[in-house]
């Protein structure tokens, strides 16, 4: 069960840290260009110097699409080598997939046994029913968007639900925790700009890890998430930053500072 | 403006019938096997034997990314065809993207620019702020998922808001109509497996073309389609077909029966 091996690779690490390999092809340092496979060459320079400090790494695959099969191509030998020399580290693909349930099996195949992805961000919209061949994988997980970063998140997300007088994001935590978590493997996306969302659906989901996007680059305030989206056994948060590590001028020091001011808290 | 060429198209070959291109490996007839590039053979087949009955065809990403590269490469030698033979024939990359605005740009460098498709379909679930770099393709057509023909389809989107007493898919319609629209590029997606819904969308969006899947295989009725959701001037539908065409005994033969029980209904 891949939630396992994320919890196992959390303490071996002590880091909740989750490093989005989001190769931009036009902010690749110069010396990359010249590379057969540039996007690939820039993943590994970034995985060697940053995976001691990290529980999981997560390509989105806009990033690879945009150079075509050339690109996942690349993202295959992302995940060749990190299966190699890093086996421990948790992958998630950030694919926000999700289509009618047989359509799906696709994905499936291509994110889960084909890549070998330990786990896969899911579109809610369609429903449990249509997300079955997914949550039906008790061996993989499943990262559901409920409350996105982007500063638009509030048109449909917000949108309070006439039963319950709850937004639409509470009630897609709620399904999830409820429901759809049959086989353990579900886990939900909770950007960091929202703290106070963060703590709600902490609230509703026990000690379900989340994974937060949003620190960094999209301002997020990684004191706040921390206050308010820890387990109580000061646990279940895989906090992930992207540009703010892998286009920093040290992405080794950049995530060893990150690292360090999650223990520093975790540690009061 | 890619809105137009639909249009044009759907008078010229007198056809508002969309193919879904979705080659599922498993199911390939068994000719096909012994080829380098099967699925895009396969594509080729009923792309020659359908092209006079269809208005567009429609790729679904799920079918070539299970076949890793090498499927993103037959997508691509597919779009090549099709913009080389048949370059009035409407394309949409059935994709169901969406991620927060600049990620999304990598999606729109793909599916539009690299792969040259006129159209993709999108989730709504991060609303129009995220949504914009394709919103902003006004040479492009962005199809967003509104009452999708699943059965579970009803978990969120049947959702009465509290606001306006209405579901969440009568706010995701009136929203992309009123909002998301400002370049007359947008479409919605309007399961054939519910019809009453399909007639309250087309009430909400004037004469927006509406794609409309779940004929078929799915179990949608298209007389009660075609009652429910053409527009004043009998116009504004895209059916889609997939299995029920691409895996028919004579596909040829399967789209021009769709297309004729169209005009019979039309032509009343």
């Amino acid at each position: 069960m891949s939630l396992q091996k994320l919890q196992t690779r959390i303490e071996q690490a002590n880091s909740m840290v989750c490093v989005g390999l989001d190769p931009d092809y036009d902010k690749l340092p110069e010396r990359f260009n010249s590379e057969d496979t540039p996007l690939f060459e820039f993943n590994k320079w970034i995985i060697d110097q940053t995976y001691q400090s990290v529980c999981a790494y997560k390509p989105n695959t806009a990033f690879y699409e945009a150079q075509g099969e050339h690109g996942w191509y690349q993202l295959r030998l992302t995940m060749e080598y990190l299966s190699k020399n890093y086996p421990d580290i948790f992958t998630i693909c950030d694919a926000k997939r999700a289509d009618i349930g047989n359509t799906n099996n696709g994905y499936v195949q291509a994110i889960f046994d084909d890549l070998g992805f330990d786990a896969i961000t899911l579109h809610p919209y369609l429903g449990q029913e249509a997300l079955q061949p997914f949550l039906d994988r008790a061996d993989k997980t499943c990262i559901i968007l409920c409350k996105t970063s982007n500063p638009g998140s509030d048109e449909f997300q917000d949108m309070e639900l006439d039963l319950r007088r709850v937004p639409l994001w509470h009630y897609v935590a709620e399904q999830v925790a409820d429901k759809w978590n049959q086989n353990q493997n579900c886990m939900l996306v909770t950007g960091a700009t929202y703290p106070a969302q963060l703590k709600q659906i902490r609230q509703i989901v026990g000690s379900m890890p989340l994974l937060v996007p949003g620190i960094g680059a999209q301002g997020g305030d990684l004191q706040a998430v921390l206050e308010a989206g820890l387990s109580e056994d000061k646990k279940g948060l895989v906090i992930n930053s992207s540009r703010g590590i892998i286009f920093a001028d040290n992405p080794a020091e950049a995530v060893e500072q990150l690292k360090r001011k999650i223990e520093l808290f975790v540690g009061d």
